[in-house]
């Protein structure tokens, strides 16, 4: 099976996995995927697989579907908390359901998630699970945080690791360790996994104030009005914070915007030298591409 | 390890488990788990294990605790969809702190029964993980009836089945599995579970009407006037409905409560009944009691 079979078959499974006779649940799931996603943790899983030597990709298949169905549940929670009414140019699940629908949606995406998990192994279930517990963690920290309206630099990059950058390790995690790698080899790509989901975090924050809302297919300057500040509102007066094309011109001329490119550009550089470890191979070679397709980007 | 050890063991594992550098996510677990509660799945869980002969209780208390993690965050998430404000004489999560951190809460715990359960076998996890999608699926059955305001007793019956009775299966089954049980233990132990719940439930319903406040530490009547009629509701006129008071009246009159409370004796006795495979033992005798107990209580 080559990559984009396999991609394929984590769609396929995405629908077929939500199937339930409490037919508003998976017509409510299949309203997500059907709106599509890069699938990047899917696709990181299963480069990681073909990396680190792993003999059939079709193996890794249900944990790229996992891993999918996850990120998805915590974005419908997400919704939730940020009230949000758009999310991949479709109406969210709260904005056409209703919160308690998209309560449950996402409840159930996790325990789908749990099931599919269940036939593999200890190590790969505990690894996964550590990343979902610091998944909640980080949103946690994010929603008092903008609460307290204060955020400095560590607090960011503590939100970022955890609730974007333990999913990514975790997904490259556990395509090695799917794949019976070797620890270092294991470790080499968590690593790879962690350092692109700092990249992709930032850069999404620095989308949010200076992204085109067409190729977004969501409003800009969202975060930004929540005080969910990413990295490029750290050195922002809050009196400027009430308005969002002001805020974002003053991002831009005092050079934030500049710095925190800079800063996803080494994370994406990093992931990449991770991989030295790792013999050459075409998905090596994919994942060096995914590094810097994560920081040059538009959506 | 005799089973007050073990249940005590679960107590301060439901503590400790929840330990997080999020400290708010601890906090409010804790206040949940503090405000006490019957622990009646993992007791039932710890009796399946010793009644199918497993020989040390402790190696089935992370699975106590898990499940006893997993039935607290699904009462969080419906505290959140009912708008309730007192559980266990208590404020709810989301009367305390409010919505949002109600339900990363709720998540956290799911995610944390989640990384008890990784060590544990895939049969194990598969079993919990079909429990907690029937859970999901039987809520979001009780929220759709609910608003279209209709309620047969054929949708009843599958509400609690999966809401209640799935969890309390799946509490036995896993006490079974992890006691290296036959098939037909494990199966006997599962109905006994099942009905158990179904039991539990309908009591659960009554109370809901005829109980005391006082001694349910909650408001009675809450069901009744959110529409999430439980079995003693089936034959009351609409218009009834506006008044608890007069509902209540009404449905003890015309013997709706007697019938409820025959069934669930019904239950508790083919509960009792399933475990007529096993051979006697002590814990046989006291999950016989429990039976009994679920039906036989005041809150």
């Amino acid at each position: 099976m080559d990559l984009d079979t396999a991609l394929a078959s984590v769609e396929s499974q995405l629908h077929t996995s939500v199937a339930s006779d409490t037919s508003l649940l998976s017509e409510a799931s299949r309203h997500m995927f059907a709106a599509g996603g890069k699938r990047l943790r899917p696709r990181l899983l299963l480069l990681a697989y073909s990396a680190a030597g792993g003999p059939e990709l079709g193996q890794a298949v249900p944990l790229a579907t996992a891993i999918e169905i996850i990120h998805t549940a915590s974005l419908i929670h997400d919704d939730i908390n940020d009230h949000s009414e758009l999310r991949r140019g479709r109406p969210t699940i709260n904005a056409r359901w209703g919160t308690t629908v998209a309560l449950l949606t996402g409840d159930f995406l996790f325990t789908k998630a749990y099931q599919l998990m269940a036939p593999y192994s200890s190590q790969v279930n505990a690894a996964l699970a550590e990343a979902c517990v610091a998944l909640v963690e980080g949103e946690t920290l994010q929603v008092e945080t903008a609460k307290a309206g204060s955020l400095d630099r560590e607090t960011y990059f503590r939100i970022i690791s955890k609730k974007t950058a333990s999913l990514f390790a975790a997904a490259a995690r556990l395509g090695a360790l799917q794949a019976g790698a070797a620890a270092d080899t294991v470790a080499a790509l968590a690593t790879y996994g962690y350092n692109v989901g700092l990249a992709f975090q930032i850069v999404d924050d620095v989308l949010d104030v200076i992204g085109d809302p067409a190729a977004l297919g969501k409003p800009v300057g969202a975060d930004l009005v929540q005080g969910k500040f990413g990295l490029p509102a750290l050195t922002t007066p809050t009196a400027m914070r009430e308005t969002v094309a002001a805020l974002a011109e003053h991002l831009v001329n005092n050079g934030t915007i500049e710095e925190a490119l800079r800063q996803a550009h080494k994370f994406a550089g990093r992931a990449a030298t991770a991989l030295d470890l790792l013999p050459p191979s075409s998905a090596r070679s994919a994942l060096i591409a995914l590094a810097r397709s994560a920081v040059e980007r538009d959506h």
